[in-house]
């Protein structure tokens, strides 16, 4: 199997265990070096999204805050504060499945700029593939609206 | 004093305390609700920036991640990580001194987005007032700048 799409659907799978129905996998020499899923942290912390918890993870995994040459697969096009994160902790690499306009229905919110407007404002610093198994991704989140709903 | 450059002068206190020249208070109903200075937090950890670290003490401090009617000071205009954060724990107003022009020359960052811009494409949430006291923190940024260049 691809290796994209294997840790893309382990960042899927982690979707699934998040508060909201986000997850992300860093990967650094064909190793994980860390994962997270939406809420794991500290429910008081507004930056406990996926992606972020996970490069504050994978800076303490390999006792660095920077993390050139790895590669975040992530359940959903990361948002402006979690590309910040990762620009910072100067990942390589973003690899997502759905696009930020999934995200806008599950959280009802109005985010009107992407990863890759992003990068293109900080120096394209970053490569970026998205709507890898997009499909799957949507199926959680739409799941995870469904519970919703019904509480 | 005007109130708003009582608070700015604070974060450019704080400014001289950090690992990089960047400081920032949190203000709800008049009182001071959180404070902090760029790399006061883990140095592991690539979200150390001052104002980032200030929302999540005052989410602490006051026990909950909706600081609805707060208003953030800045020694500089929050990065776009930092304004993420400043947005998803719904601050609503943003009063800084310095631009993040003069934030790029002390860390060598291509950041070509500011905080208007990244407000427009995030629904206009949050009021924002630039420049007061840039020339005192712009101060601040070249003594740690002339600093660095000694070492």
């Amino acid at each position: 199997m691809n290796k994209d799409i294997e840790y893309i659907k382990r960042a899927i799978n982690l979707s699934k265990k998040g508060t909201y129905p986000y997850g992300a996998v860093i990967v650094k020499d064909n190793i994980v070096i860390a994962e997270a899923y939406s809420g794991e942290g500290d429910n008081l912390d507004p930056t406990n999204h996926a992606e972020t918890l996970a490069v504050r993870k994978a800076c303490k995994n390999i006792g660095s805050s920077d993390l050139k040459g790895a590669t975040i697969y992530s359940s959903c096009e990361p948002c402006f504060m979690c590309f910040g994160t990762i620009w910072w902790a100067n990942i390589s690499k973003i690899v997502y499945a759905a696009n930020i306009e999934e995200s806008n229905k599950v959280l009802n919110t109005p985010i009107d700029i992407g990863v890759e407007e992003l990068n293109n404002k900080t120096g394209n610093c970053i490569k970026i593939t998205g709507g890898i198994l997009e499909e799957e991704s949507v199926k959680v989140m739409e799941e995870w609206l469904k519970n919703k709903e019904k509480i």
